[in-house]
């Protein structure tokens, strides 16, 4: 391995048959567990991971995600998760990842931007000096040939979902789901528009936290250009998180 | 190897972070979808996975499942599946799993309950002689020390919530999927219910498919023993499936 490889880290799945949707096709919320999984192995496996972060008080927060793809893993497809660091700010590091098929070659890439937070004070570290800023020898030059996650605005106040957070929404810190967000985003489409036009690019922009018990709403917005954003707000107007969606042509092998 | 642990498949996973709920601890949902996995994976292995049995139009369909814990895995924490072929009748096999810790101890059981049928006419299939009824050679001795799954009655006619399938609910068969019912059913109790007692018995009966755009109403009625009982029916009446657990004492280790 050229040391530009060993940055890059590499993780094999196999597309679970109750983990595709409809048309047997993983789902937009699993591929996103995959990708959030692939991170926390990359940087564990590089000193940067929550458990050792939770001893220092810090931890990882995801700010936003950006998915572009041509194809998705059908039921029972094996696929790869490639992960790397493509930048370090102070506040912010950009972690890159590519979608491999079975044959190796790429059906997507995403990208995703992330912020340390101080448990305590619930404030941002600087990243290059935490660690002795060792996070910066693990920047990699990969080509990850999508746009950066842009800006999403919705001013729309008709809820087209509105929904009380449940058991199943609630992680290990008490918060919504990261995931569950993604899921009950595409929740809010017929199964028609997934068949004629599946998502091509999906983002998601994380603002604020919700909790156990939030009753929480869905704005949905077509823009001008035909891409589909959403915004979820709590029942106050506090907005949570955004999404935007381009619903494209059908996969190629369909 | 004994030709007896032979027969017991053995899978090996690790709990992700945002497959554990606010405890952080796997949820059953999970749970019940690492055990039909390896349902999956230990009948392909001996010929008698999906794949090969749509060639000859024929899948497996799950009619009950049972699960008993006295611990649920922590956040990060491996553990292991395994299963095993308990009995093979005409029209049912009874398929048995144990949870394994990550020191190898057992700290769960599950029963599970299949048949088999025809895709075409929706019959069910004679197992005994499919395949030349090789099925049986898979039987396996192993212990499984928890009670068969029982009879379910729920007779209330109030529901507790109502919810239309949508995109992640249905599987690529277009069902509403077996897992999803089991989240939808743990998402009808509060918090404080997991955190005092947690769940220790879980059972489920599959009777009839729900399908996309479908209403589906939750009823939950306790029973004289205290066990609590769902019954998923259609807005028509027509049950779906049903449930029972058993809350209990707190988990040992907490």
């Amino acid at each position: 391995m050229t040391p530009q490889q060993e940055k890059i880290g590499t993780y094999p799945f196999v597309a679970e048959p109750f983990h595709c949707d409809f048309r047997g096709r993983l789902t937009l919320g699993v591929l996103g567990n995959h990708l959030l999984n692939c991170a926390g192995f990359h940087a564990t496996d590089r000193g940067f991971g929550i458990a050792t972060l939770n001893e220092s008080n810090y931890t990882w927060v995801l700010s936003r995600l950006a998915i572009e793809l041509t194809d998705l893993p059908r039921s029972y497809e094996p696929f790869t998760v490639q992960t790397w660091v493509e930048n370090v700010y102070r506040l912010f590091t950009d972690r890159n990842f590519a979608l491999l098929n079975a044959q190796g070659e790429p059906i997507g890439y995403a990208r995703s931007v992330w912020a340390m937070i101080n448990l305590e004070t619930r404030k941002p570290a600087d990243l290059l000096t935490l660690h002795e800023g060792k996070i910066v020898d693990y920047i990699a030059n990969a080509p990850c040939p999508i746009e950066k996650p842009s800006r999403i605005k919705v001013s729309g106040t008709q809820p087209a979902a509105t929904l009380t957070a449940k058991y199943s929404d609630i992680d290990i810190n008490g918060h919504f789901n990261s995931i569950r967000y993604i899921e009950h985003i595409l929740d809010l489409f017929p199964l028609d528009l997934y068949r004629q036009r599946p998502i091509r690019r999906f983002e998601m922009a994380y603002v604020a936290e919700s909790y156990f018990g939030d009753t929480i709403q869905f704005f949905v917005e077509e823009q001008a250009d035909g891409t589909v954003c959403v915004e979820v707000r709590k029942l106050e107007g506090d907005v949570v998180c955004r999404s935007k969606m381009v619903w494209g042509e059908p996969y190629a092998a369909e």
